[in-house]
């Protein structure tokens, strides 16, 4: 087996400039840029067949994806977006598949007044998979960070977790998927109009794109703090818990603390904007609060079966892999 | 043969959202995005392997190009560099690869004052070529189009073209570069000091990245007026006059033209600023007025050989074409 080296880690030895950078490269959904008074976030995504897509999927669904998995990092500071930039390398694909993947870019664009402004286009080598690098820009409501979670915060997550990461479970066994599931797998929505309400009153957050607890660890690690949650407390989706039968208890547990693509957010703040995040909650997205910042590191998760407890560090969510040769 | 299309046609047909675009797509170099009373440039180059370097090219080579095209963008709205995003697809790269790319790109960060804030690393399947998106900003010193030129205005350009395209031809030769030919080639240094002198006093300008003809071309077809050039005008490089032997006068004139990669900028301003722009030129970077602006479209250009008068059609400089099935 080659030797492999995880993405963060990778990032971390590699592409952390410290000395030249006013925020660290690793642990952030958005980098911050100052120039005069003003500030704006950045924050790019790339997209590549065969790892975050599958090649012939709807390019409808996937544009949406490629600009939506950028939208949630402008949500983490509750930034009203700005406009994007798009770098594709593409080939050999047809006219219809353009079509729809330009047009729904643009829907999407119009829809959250996020223009797109530029970029660029590469005939890619044959066989070479698509690959789509959008870098989004948004006035941040707040300067939000992974790093400012402190022991005694409330931590609290948006949305039903789970969804997309069953939905995925489901069509690899080739099996029947409902549509609550499939239509947050596809279609992500990012939670921009959530994330300008609390972004003044988190102490970090970040968005669930990896997996719950591999976002939440994110947080802990930054913080140099830990976590007790409360697995009874997290809000199943009613058409997750009518999978049961088809994904056993583990499977349901599994999804929605590891199963990724949530595209939700999971924030830390103090006890005292209890009362304003619940007036925020709706039945559609309810905003839960699910656990405790603890001093201790590690994280502890009551209320689990014992299956999922036993495979909890099996469960650190899902990181890109790079092999490096000698 | 399949049916292909242009890079430029794509973007212009696909990726022009005209309704929510304040620029348009194509035909400038940066994008500027306005906030309150500020204006930022933004710029974004993809360089895959196989495509816009060799993949067993010098991992700092490398790097030094990715940032450097988009640096050159920034230098025609003359903008002061506030930073990049890295989005980067690799596998199977060795540690010294890494370790070299990334300590290039540290160097010319800093030297640059252009620091890496974000971005994202993807773990590729195998056999998938590198590929690099870098999105660049800058604060800048006007706003630059490709669409202002008018008849009576200089057309000049700063430095020595050829060099990179010369360097490129003797390399798959497998001939001997001369160092200052593979010194552009390799590691082109953006013009960002020329930029801010002369950015305020353009009607149009772009960078030659793709061949000086066929970003003329860009500026001529946006403001929708023509040139007449004097081949006689361009300064040509003491170590290019030197490959004649090698290359031919059609070589060299075709280095010059449309040999592309060579990151010098091309720009129209009223004659008023002859004496300022005159004033600017050194012998190691000349700025030279190589033409005129004419009312009547098209492209005229005297005192060249009856060889290259013959091919200019075919001179129009690189565009990558993309494949589209039915």
């Amino acid at each position: 087996m080659d030797p492999d080296i995880g993405e963060f880690e990778l990032i971390e030895r590699y592409f952390t400039f410290s000395e030249n950078t006013s925020r660290p490269y690793v642990g952030d959904d958005c980098a911050y840029l100052d120039f005069g008074t003003r500030t704006l976030a950045v924050t790019g995504d790339t997209l590549v067949a065969g790892v975050h897509f599958f090649a012939d999927d709807d390019p409808a669904d996937i544009a949406f994806k490629a600009l939506g998995v950028n939208l949630s990092d402008l949500a983490v500071c509750g930034a009203k977006p700005s406009g994007f930039v798009l770098q594709i390398s593409l080939n050999a694909v047809s006219k219809d598949w353009l079509e729809s993947f330009s047009s729904a870019l643009k829907t999407l664009s119009i829809r959250y007044a996020c223009p797109l402004i530029g970029g660029d286009t590469v005939a890619l080598p044959e066989g070479a998979p698509l690959s789509i690098s959008i870098t989004a820009f948004g006035e941040p409501f707040a300067r939000v960070t992974r790093a400012g979670a402190v022991s005694g915060d409330d931590i609290w997550v948006t949305g039903y977790l789970g969804l997309a990461g069953a939905a995925l479970t489901l069509k690899k066994a080739g099996k029947a998927i409902p549509d609550a599931l499939l239509e947050r797998l596809i279609r992500p929505e990012a939670r921009l109009a959530l994330g300008q309400k609390i972004a003044d009153r988190v102490s970090a957050a970040c968005d669930v794109s990896d997996g719950f607890i591999s976002d939440l660890n994110h947080i802990l690690l930054a913080s140099g703090v830990g976590a007790r949650l409360d697995f009874a407390s997290f809000p199943v989706h009613r058409e997750l818990q009518n999978q049961e039968g088809e994904l056993g208890t583990f499977g349901i547990e599994r999804a929605i603390l590891a199963g990724g693509d949530d595209y939700e957010l999971v924030f830390c703040a103090a006890p005292q904007y209890r009362e304003a995040f619940k007036a925020l909650s709706t039945a559609a997205i309810p905003v839960t609060r699910v656990g405790v910042v603890t001093r201790e590191p590690g994280l502890e998760i009551l209320h689990l079966s014992a299956e999922t407890q036993n495979a909890l560090d099996s469960l650190k969510g899902y990181e890109h892999r790079v092999s490096l040769h000698a």
